[in-house]
């Protein structure tokens, strides 16, 4: 009867595994996703564990680098209502797990409720006899000396004519480090293990300057080359931009080939859209003759590295319709009823110079394979940074595998995704593994919008795995706000740009020199780059390349600046004034004040919270405006701001003594 | 190469499956625990669909009643920012499952691209080529007739000459009908399938009565029986309950045995409390001589139903001293070092007559055995309803366990939870299953307090699975606030119970007598019932008599008093009155206005929303006041109240025409 009966409980369930853990963060959508972080980050975990009654519970984090023969045990410390909290450092890049034990704490229990009875004056003979038992438990865990020390105490507790010396040793502070140190995880519950992945730091904190290796040229009658951009780094670097990044530097197509501005009917002499990718010169894996040789570009990449400069690559996946794959896979490509290929569309609107790759081919394992091939040659050519066009558009499951399967070869490659499209999107590709994105900044202007959007970023989960870069302007975008060309507004969208996330970067020649003509109705530059080679002229110096440089070495100096997730928004009562301070554990803080609106003074008070600077709320402090050298006094936790757009439109305070 | 190479590629991946499904609600803990319903209830399910590019997405969701054989198939409907919402209807008791499919919709996108282009006065033969593909790829799916009619429509799209009919019939209303009913779901994503239970209704929909049978004889010389509660069923129901629920009803222990007043020295002729269960006499499945037999206990739940009433029995886990378990089952309890079995304690007390239940036992596959024995025997004794004494304090698989083993056999039993403790705990209990839970309400008095935890239990994940049973008083607990034992706070708490969740229970001679005498200095009764017998005078009527029949009458003719999560609170620019619309679909609409200060009249504009009551805002219509049949000409949104602690503390009224 028993036996059968019994067999109503399945048998692999452990009746007596008390302890529930529940809402762990971070995780994000129950693990299938790593969280990101760089070496050096403190990682903080929080989770509900809780088991019925009133026993003690306890809970330990464990954590290790996935190489790492062993976990490593950090205490997890009680917070209120069953929640708990641990952290963890990383400290190398790859990958990292991590995961959450908790069990009913007999010992502990023992403990506490002994010391109520003592409280109570109670003799606890029982009590103590019980805590002979945990102690004689402990042995077998304990180490060295421990063990003899254990065998002791036990012996103690049992001797009924020493009560006075148990008493001392059950309230000495030995007696609490064996029970943190040997504690009895009976039935313990484990979480399931959670991913971390550490990229390299520049993930976290990299200026970008992008152009067009074409028009990087100082002789007015030729079009640039590599060789030409390589004069141009010194310049970069001293302007303070770590990533050179360069639109696709393939060959280009000539069926239905672009002419200025986007026509249709193209000229002999125009070079074409770099994203029309491919010619019978080759495709992805080739470097277009105009622009140099595949040596050259070698020799770009090298000499950036003597700046400090990294060059960023572009990954457009799409083809011209003479891409060597349009002939040797058109499988990978749509079929239309007629037997041709289907060019890309966005009815009614027709781009017959671009095939799109379709991700649904029956051959999608040869296609991934393909395009694994060609990141690894990218990666061979000495290239760790990659900018992928319109990933949005390509098979999420693509991403994951092909960015995994970089890493596990190339673990300092970077990917930023270019996807400016719905939020789900954008995030679900932070998620399958992008080191950064694009963002809504180019399109957010006004206080609350940005507050939010900052709040969005460093608040919600967003903040665990998705790395915004923000851009004022890209090749694409001419936003609205900048077609005016009011160099005020240049300097507070380029100023929030660099200072609210630690990745940003500008298109860079036409936001330097402030270029603002845009196409008729549309946020796109007038004569853009894209359709055609320019010349700019590199000894130009403005207010902006000033504050450029100055901001840059800024960053570089100040650690606080080179996180986006401790930013705190400051109150201040102006629509028109935006605060915010970034804060490191070294001490630096940095509090940025910006006056949003590019026509009129602004003033207020600014509310900077005591404790975030490490003072009280009546200690006086500087604020050193490291712009312009200037320092105030301030004290107190509110206080006066003034902004003239025309004379600087922001302050760049440091909080010193 | 190509071969090796592809087996980097996991084999078990389909990579043309680009559609993500997530951030499912309802669902609990990644679906490990069912939602709740009752029948007839309808289901709303919302999910981000969504995949890359521009192609449209199209999600169907799919639910069946475990018996069933088959899915039933129910569309989704677009909101907004890739969020998909669809719903059914649950008509059984028992287990469903639902789940939610999303494909990359060519056919849908083929027609809006197509529809995109006609309006642009493109030609579009090679369109309609495709579409001929698409109608050829239905016939397999078709059913009868339109078999036929497909292929006849390829035909019309392949012919060039019939350009017009084939205009006519692209943009018909078959068309669309194709396109839903015949989906081609390639590469599609199914996301798991979550559960739901569906209780019968009384699990959301009930009035309960405490008290305790020793106290139900008309005849002052002796103690109750089952006998004598029989014969107060009929003014039990006459006052609108349609549960009794009775404190345990099995043998009480001797040893260590409680006096009035939780005294620990007892007189000869003491009760007894009824929790210390068991004695020589038996145990859980015996019962007290005291009180009658086994078939008298039958007897009143016979004559219960004959009133619509249920019993419901009270499952204490836990012993007296000589319950037969502590002879036949010793291992079922802690051992302390000296051999004897550990009572319960709440450092530094002791409760000698009280040995709890030790679910980390070696055999607690045994003890689970029995528990469920005891449950089962029950049940054969005819109870549908258990309360359940301080589950919190046994291990929530137990409860997981018990509760779906219990639901095999007796699917219309209804578990009542009465856990006051940490918010965690409590939720988990009724994720492991208990239909219904006692709440907080007991100690919730302040306006802010009760909107904050009305709120909680009505808008949070909570109102999947908890259900709130509010009490303003327990056997247990004689709240602070009634201590006072003035009237219009009686009427009020009663009320609040009554009408702001659909489940409620009042220890009843006590409250209706509103007796208030505390234990000094605690929230326990004086001469409690616990710890001895009391005679009441079942012949009293008063004005909180007169209003609880009135309140459950209205509740069983009103459906949206039947429900808790149809709850909207009203504004009102008063802290001391709180107002309350709850709605049904057939109509139905109730509003509460309640006065909280027991002392003072209060007035104020109260705010109910037009949308919600169905007209517009300029309309008048009638707020009928159920209690006194008063009716009230209100138009507008915002209308005066005026409410009179002492002549009447809340209005209930019916809006009608």
């Amino acid at each position: 009867m028993a036996e059968q009966a019994t067999s109503l409980i399945p048998d692999n369930i452990e009746g007596r595994r008390r302890v529930v853990i529940e809402h762990v963060v971070p995780e994000i959508d129950g693990g299938m996703y790593a969280i990101k972080a760089i070496p050096g980050e403190t990682i903080t975990v929080e989770a509900d564990v809780f088991a019925d009654g009133h026993d003690k519970v306890s809970a330990r984090l464990f954590y290790k680098h996935v190489d790492d023969p062993e976990w490593t045990e950090v205490f997890m410390t009680f917070l209120v209502n069953d929640r708990w909290q641990g952290s963890f450092l990383v400290e190398r890049q790859g990958h990292y797990i991590y995961t959450i034990e908790g069990w009913v704490d007999h010992l502990t229990s023992w403990w506490h409720e002994t010391e109520l009875k003592i409280n109570d004056k109670q003799h606890v003979r029982m009590e103590l006899l019980m805590g002979a038992q945990f102690l004689e438990g402990m042995i077998s865990r304990a180490f060295g000396d421990d063990q003899e020390a254990l065998r002791n105490a036990a012996d103690l507790f049992r001797d009924e004519n020493r009560y006075d010396d148990s008493m001392q040793l059950f309230h000495s502070f030995r007696m609490q480090e064996w029970i943190n140190r040997y504690p009895e995880k009976q039935y313990l519950t484990r979480y399931r293990e959670l991913p971390v992945w550490v990229d390299r730091p520049k993930a976290q904190f990299s200026a970008w300057y992008s152009m067009f290796v074409r028009s990087s040229s100082k002789d007015p009658s030729r079009a640039g080359t590599f060789r030409d951009q390589i004069e141009l780094l010194p310049r970069l670097a001293d302007l303070g931009f770590d990533v050179l990044y360069i639109p696709p530097i393939h060959p280009i197509g000539h069926q239905f080939r672009k002419g200025k501005n986007n026509s249709v009917n193209s000229q002999p002499d125009d070079p074409g859209v770099p994203y029309a990718i491919g010619s019978e010169l080759g495709g992805h894996d080739a470097i277009n003759p105009d622009l140099g040789t595949l040596d050259d570009f070698k020799a770009l990449v090298a000499a950036a590295k003597e700046y400090d400069m990294e060059v960023a690559m572009d990954l457009a996946i799409q083809c011209s319709p003479d891409h060597p794959w349009v002939r040797e896979h058109p499988e990978w490509f749509k079929i239309r009823p007629d037997g041709t290929i289907q060019y890309a569309e966005n009815p009614p609107k027709k781009y017959q110079d671009i095939y799109p790759i379709n991700f649904e081919s029956e051959d999608w394992r040869g296609l991934w394979m393909e395009l694994r091939r060609i990141i690894f040659l990218w990666a061979e050519w000495g290239v760790r940074l990659i900018r992928v066009d319109n990933p949005h558009t390509k098979a999420f499951k693509f991403w994951e595998w092909v960015i995994a399967e970089t890493r596990r070869e190339y673990p300092d490659m970077i990917f930023l995704s270019e996807a400016f499209t719905r939020p789900k999107v954008m995030q679900q590709l932070a998620k399958v593994g992008f080191s950064q994105s694009y963002t809504y900044y180019t399109w957010r202007t006004h206080k609350q919008e940005l507050e939010e959007y900052m709040t969005e970023l460093t608040q919600s989960e967003m903040k665990y795995y998705f790395r915004p870069n923000f851009w004022p302007n890209t090749h694409d975008i001419n936003p609205y706000m900048l077609q005016s060309g009011h160099e005020p507004l240049f300097l507070i969208r380029y100023f929030m740009a660099a200072t609210l996330t630690s990745n940003y970067g500008i298109f860079g020649p036409t936001y330097e020199m402030m270029v603002h003509e845009a196409f008729p109705g549309k946020e796109e530059y007038l004569n853009s780059e894209k359709y055609e080679v320019k010349h700019w002229d590199w000894n130009k110096e403005n207010k902006l390349t000033y504050l450029i440089r100055m901001v840059n070495r800024i960053r570089q100096e100040n650690s606080a600046m080179q996180f986006t997730n401790n930013l705190h928004l400051c109150t201040i009562q102006n629509d028109q004034i935006m605060a915010y301070l970034k804060t490191h554990p070294n001490g630096n803080r940095i509090l940025c004040v910006v006056n949003l609106d590019g026509q009129n003074k602004q003033a207020g008070m600014v509310h900077v919270p005591a404790n975030l600077i490490g003072r009280q709320d009546w200690q006086s402090y500087t604020a050193h405006d490291l712009l312009t050298g200037r320092k105030y006094t301030w004290s107190g936790e509110w206080n006066f701001v003034e902004l003239d757009p025309y004379v600087m439109p922001f302050h760049l305070f440091r909080i010193e003594d």
